[in-house]
């Protein structure tokens, strides 16, 4: 494709672990599953203490006076704003260079076919000054689908090889997988799932404070009743499509604490990033369809040592990359694929993968607020 | 305009009422201010009894649990997806002939510059089958505006007159009104605002339930001390631009009912209905720059005989006409408001008015969801 096709959309993304948000300048050239997608700056803004506190105590609580979630639109969608301007000066460009910015918004509640991801896009598209696609989920599971996992389409783009059998790996707040097999020659094929807890179990023991690089835990002794009664769990045995939560995986962790309970801080986060571990191996081994050449793996958890290195134990002789090694930087990579979904919304092509999500067919994703002033031509 | 430049647009309203959602096929032409309308067809369905009970206990108590406040938008959403789709059998007409649902949503929170009009507009899209505009007021908001009203940009195209200054009146459950001086050239001398209260407080007093025709206020008696307590009050002196909501009218009643209560729900009924009049009467003489020609109603207080009783007695000789003697069926008007400012969404054209909602600048209103797959040429 040529210049004339390319533009420029700003993928900003706030998983579930709340730590801030990522922003991905990217430049999107081509349509649907055709696209090509080129990097050009990644910035991340945490979000302030008392933002992430809010988040989390809605969503522990599930309860919310009406002002608090309007509030936290408005402080969410501020944030967002605000690391897309960053993004923009750092890279030395403006507003008008943008065709879109791509809001995820905040997972407050996800139990489909109902899901709030929340945001204020017109508030994003005042303060930046360009359209907004957001709210990418309703769409899929008003088609019957789980409204997730939606980045299996952007991990086709980006990590189809012609012949070697990739799962893409990512370990935020949730942890999941996209099986690519080699050579295909759609989506038709591709397997994606959550495989359970990402860092949401150690975030919850610490109270949303990072363990950062696994550092605790690997000071910690691995309860292994634990990690036994959890992969029990029905979750880990039932085939894909699936997807979970934090709350319901955190509940699980906790249930089995109850049955085996643990006294240090260190043993609770060792055997935390042992579940997420077995549990991503576990998915691997049982629900890929035919060898898998290698794991690619992003998402914050790829800096938890403790993870890393109990992942690597269990999958045996199967290589471990990231995605940095191929080009796409871990904390970009969730930004950079909504960046490629807003493009295909832009476009009006569908951009679920409904063998992943369940959904009946094929749709087209989010909603579009225009930017408040047109454009001058 | 000619036929080429037609699209048919479905406006889907629901007040603050929460009484159920009115449905205007609205044929539009022309763009911006020059727009023109021409209603097809309009058809009203009740919200189930359940579903209205559960939009006053959340407004009222403004507390929520994330999985109820999801499945209102499911339930709001199927109710303004089949309130379409009959419309559209009645008419013999097809998803494929609408441009688009300009959907408003549910007013569950508005205090600006945060609102939560709520509603899931991809399962509209999924339901109907078209794109859909929704969530109109969150961009004036963003624009330091009110985010309300937004109907004064549909009375300019409807109903502005070469000589005569016109007063449009809507009472749903809030009351509002829209000053068009005679002979305007643009929307830049319209004043319009919430006059306070509409049918808010008479179905507070009756749960919910509406006093058809205002029967049990005509038998009782107007507290003239409780008119005076409530029209003494500060939002009721304060100059436009200015909006309430029903929580803030419903507890000034209540505050003033304190002070001189009333034994017999007729009187209160009574009262509540000489309170929305007076309070009209009084804005369009002492907030309206010049003499008023004629004052044109809408909304469902125009059955009321209680309220447009008094009102034309305060009103003295200002003839009080409705907006169907003008063509524009009352039921209808809203619905057709939203289907003009979808078609300026659609076009990219600004709607709000800033002299009205207070908005730094006019701005595009609103979201646009997609339709699901897209319609096959």
């Amino acid at each position: 494709m040529g210049n004339e096709s390319a533009r420029l959309i700003a993928g900003a993304m706030s998983g579930t672990s709340a730590d801030g948000v990522d922003v991905a300048l990217t430049r999107v050239t081509g349509r649907g599953l055709g696209m090509k997608a080129e990097l050009v700056r990644h910035h991340h803004r945490p979000y302030d203490a008392a933002l992430r506190a809010s988040i989390f105590q809605l969503r522990d609580s599930g309860q919310t006076s009406l002002s608090d979630l309007a509030r936290l639109a408005r402080e969410i969608s501020l944030t967002y704003a605000l690391t897309v301007n960053e993004a923009l000066s750092g890279a030395n460009l403006r507003a008008s260079d943008l065709a879109a910015v791509a809001a995820h918004g905040q997972t407050l509640y996800h139990a489909p076919p109902d899901t709030i991801q929340w945001l204020d896009p017109a508030l994003i598209a005042a303060e930046v000054g360009c359209p907004v696609v957001s709210d990418f989920r309703r769409a899929d599971c008003a088609a019957g689908g789980q409204g997730a996992p939606l980045v299996p389409f952007a991990d086709y783009i980006l990590f189809r090889h012609p012949t070697k059998n990739r799962v893409l790996l990512n370990i935020g707040g949730i942890a999941n997988i996209t099986y690519l097999p080699g050579g295909l020659a759609n989506a038709d094929g591709v397997i994606a799932f959550d495989t359970g807890p990402g860092n949401c179990i150690s975030d919850h023991i610490q109270d949303g404070a990072v363990d950062a690089g696994g550092r605790l835990a690997r000071r910690g002794e691995v309860n292994q009743r634990v990690v036994r009664e959890v992969l029990n769990g029905e979750y880990f045995r039932r085939a894909p499509p699936k997807s979970t939560d934090g709350p319901e995986m955190i509940g699980a962790f906790g249930e089995a604490e109850r049955k085996f309970p643990m006294n240090r801080v260190t043993d609770r986060l060792a055997t935390a990033c042992a579940v997420t571990a077995a549990s991503i191996a576990s998915a691997v081994t049982r629900f890929c369809p035919a060898q898998v050449g290698e794991v690619i793996a992003s998402g914050g958890g790829t800096r938890n040592a403790a993870i890393m290195g109990t992942l690597r134990t269990e999958l045996g002789g199967v290589p471990v990359r990231t995605t940095d090694e191929l080009g796409v930087p871990s904390d970009a990579k969730e930004a950079i694929a909504f960046a490629l979904l807003a493009a295909a919304t832009l476009d009006g092509e569908p951009s679920n993968v409904p063998s992943v999500t369940g959904a009946r067919r094929a749709v087209v994703l989010g909603s579009i607020t225009p930017a408040p002033t047109p454009s001058p031509l």
